[in-house]
């Protein structure tokens, strides 16, 4: 159906949206696919496991484990479900990695710090407890319980004339890490989650996605170590909003005028190109690049950088009780 | 007509679009509105005179004069273009107030610094050439050719806890300005506008419009000084665009289906109360907090301010020429 | 004694520094002055009551109560410690007031945002809980517990053109608080206080002190209501290092020397001029605009800011407990 | 003779420094040190060649050319002034490189961006125009006159936990340029020298020079192609400037004296060891980590790093006139 055809185009990075989308279609559960769903109180975490080439075809997402947190309420300043979603972030993302107590762990902020929704990544690394020089240097000062963690924001592709996968690279062949951890802006499908969900995933960084410009792989296959990717939706694309907007009238308009009436044929026959047309000719002037957010989106990039801070040291560093985190930030 | 009855409720700071709005539906001249246009290469001047409670009401904006500077070009990064912009908004800044040599001028720099569309106003600010203290003090180190500057960024009420309007009556009985210049953030309808169009109006800042919080009028009649108010769209509501989204696409049904065809019928009647369910739907969770913004807006907001303070400095201080105000830039 | 003569000429805005050097150099109580001196654990508290006009005119400081917390460990980032004196800092600060449950405070954060260690008290304001538009639109959001808080920057005379003390007369005339509070980064003698001590007093701010350029006074005869100056010294005067510096050398030769060889007599009679002019010849390039800073300065200025806040809070709404004042923080 | 036999230990980056205070004690020309002065309007050029070992060891700077440019003025704002430097700056700059039409450049902005006075580097890279993606994806959007540019602030070792060095040659490795500049603040000696002195050296980078942690030396050695060193004085070390008054002071008193008197050989005998315990006594509490810098240091690093990125711009862009360079920054 016309309306619905066009939604696989629609962009999200969070593989749980991509299933949504598909189980809302289909109505039945998708082969190859298997999703794990677990209620708390204010925080839901869905475990999507993508385990066939034929899944991660029609998900549009890379095969591999992804786990999402959700929790509404940190739309709202909360301090204690922050807290709470930190610990549990903690907790899901040491559940998908192996770390030895000597392990090294190499953290990349991706994403352009002079665009406020793409600053995440580098904000992020701009809180974590970085230890690789002082394991090296003078380790007495630190004391038992520390990983040696290094971290990097190197920019994008527009501020550096270099691929971001390329800096990568070089710098994992110098550093040698055992974990690479690169931390992103999303783009979601759904305005509800904009900085209250937090995808996990084993996947690395499928090229193209996210807000900014980046576009080498960042992967195992490609830097000969096992990625996290960590991230949170900042931002929806507009022509996202103005497709579920239109998509949303139409099928009222449907549903109201029933499936026999001249109406629903006209509307279904003309729909697609139409709302096409429109769409461009309403959003074109700044191309793809609008964006839709939240007007706080200063705030809630600041508090959703805290939140993960927090949340990898406690993963990295044992000594650090996800309780007191903020205790290391600098 | 339902798609257009609505269309008065579109929020619009800019006098041009209000009167494109209202020309496009009755396709004539509106009695107590005087429009003239200026075209210049690569800039489209048009000043805009309410001049009858009438047409105030009709027009949705107060009576006065608005002078409106277009320049498309200036979404893509352009110092020359910037210049004869900048020099422009001088002289038409000149043609709206009368300045003695001595004069005394406030500039107010409203919005929301924390907010980065909504904080053109407090970026103009600090690229301005403040003299008030300097001709006070020491005169002899200026010279010849400059008036009496002085400049603040009040916050807004979420800041201060005061309204902006309030703060603003405060310092004009001590600082006893000859004339008060605001500058501000705007919201337009139309994406095209976005850092591209220029506003001066001689009647004060509405309550209520901008993107942030303001709601005591500064204007002749509150703080007993004249008041010019310069604004630059930085947004558009997601609102805006929805509505704007869906009026074009069912207009485009209609036409298709023709006047006399049951869909035509069948989308006039539904059509109002749909689009608001629909828009409500996917835009509620964020209320009407959310925005639509090139993302590029950080570097965007940095140009206009630059261009808006060079022409400020150049307008109020003879001395400097407007090709070299970016001299006196700290 | 040539070599203290000078000292008094020396810039602190501490009381209990003044105190110090006087007590240094006459070895006895000073008439008018009382200080007691309390210790706690990784903290001492001095208050000091300056109570006649001769002991004003000897201490260079004003007649007033000041509170002095003094925490040398502040210099290394510790939670728990800052935790601790921020809640002392609320007890002390509600110890010199007296605010009933309806009492409206005014804050206002003096000094200039672009120069880092004058940017303390704008930096400490971002982080107060705003109360008094709230309480006035919708109280209802707030609960019980909160009283009536606003707060500005207002900036510099350099920024604005505009006595800063003016633009406080203004905003107090509409506002109408019962208490003002001023935040503002203070200079010390001693480099061991940067960001590790907190002064509270009683006297208003004194025009000409501080970093920034201040010089109409804030006090209860200027404004009608009574002020609180809370400060943190943020940065030693270049000259008053080099004072120090060559202070302590030439007493130290002296010393060695003994009072009856000829050393001590040529240094007794020569140091002063040449110390003049060899600091003039060697700082005179910046003036008197010559500033020392620990490296870390951007860092210190934070941490400072959100103890301060986090205090203010919790003192100014008894609904905020100051174990988790942060939650307030937007 | 003891006040002078420290001097050597005194930390500047600036070889004409390191000349200066050798020549100013042997009083004749140094075997192995050329140096060549041009003076202009405002601006003086100087040309340092060390071409052999015991130069080198007796500068404590490395074998290779130095230029240095003096322009007092430019610490007023003065833009004319600036881009007279500018000019020469690129003039010079290009006389120590030999580029291709088709070189490839890679430039890197050395320092800490949250500690002001070390941002210069990561500030210039801001300003730069980049090509190198540009150049490979879509040439013909640029025109002719375009080098390939790529350009990366790869923060310090306490932000990232890896050395500068390495990433460095990581990232050479994979880009693979024909030239790498580094960009980086300086300390100088003089407080004369702050915001007014750029240096140019075709040496690369001295390990443990500079304001920030950097260990590892970036070379023609270390990373296989040429580095020219960019840097401008923003800090003088606390120590230095205690050392130059001690120094200064003491030599006063025993000119006054005389050779003959007592007082000469008590003060030369003694004043070594006095003047450590003193200046240990004074600024131990924040050890080495103090500084001294002019109170508009957030401006002058603002302008400077202005000035140099127009600067390479220039240079590395024949397309660029110097002139209009300000029309390509970001």
């Amino acid at each position: 159906m016309s309306l619905k055809q066009q939604k696989h185009s629609i962009r999200t990075d969070l593989a749980i949206e991509a299933h949504q989308m598909l189980v809302g279609e289909v109505d039945r559960e998708i082969p190859g696919v298997q999703v794990e769903t677990e209620e708390k109180e204010r925080l839901r975490i869905s475990r999507v496991h993508i385990s066939s080439p034929e899944a991660e075809q029609r998900m549009g997402k890379q095969q591999g484990k992804y786990i999402t947190l959700e929790a509404p309420g940190l739309r709202q300043k909360n301090t204690e479900l922050q807290d709470m979603v930190s610990r549990q972030f903690t907790k899901e993302l040491l559940s998908m990695v192996e770390l030895a107590d000597n392990s090294s762990v190499l953290i990349v902020g991706l994403g352009n710090w002079n665009v406020t929704p793409d600053a995440l990544g580098p904000r992020v690394v701009k809180d974590l407890l970085v230890t690789r020089h002082i394991l090296a240097l003078e380790p007495e000062t630190l004391g038992e319980g520390f990983r040696a963690v290094s971290a990097i924001s190197p920019g994008v592709l527009g501020i550096t004339g270099v691929e971001t996968g390329e800096i990568i690279q070089g710098l994992v062949e110098k550093v040698r890490p055992d974990l690479l951890i690169a931390v992103d802006a999303l783009a979601a499908r759904s305005l509800t989650r904009l900085h209250t969900t937090i995808q996990i995933a084993d996947t690395g960084i499928t090229p193209g996605s996210g807000v900014g410009n980046k576009r080498l792989k960042i992967s195992h296959e490609t830097i000969g170590i096992p990625v996290i990717a960590v991230g949170v939706p900042t931002v929806v694309d507009a022509v996202t909003i103005a497709d579920d907007l239109t998509s949303h009238l139409l099928e009222a308009i449907m549903r109201e005028a029933g499936p026999e009436s001249p109406v629903y044929k006209v509307i279904q026959s003309i729909a697609e190109g139409d709302r096409r047309a429109v769409m461009s000719e309403v959003l074109e002037p700044y191309g793809g690049r609008l964006m839709v957010t939240p007007k706080e989106i200063d705030t809630l990039v600041e508090d959703t950088a805290k939140l993960l801070a927090g949340g990898l040291n406690a993963a990295l560093h044992p000594a650090i009780q996800s309780a007191d985190s903020g205790k290391y930030l600098h």
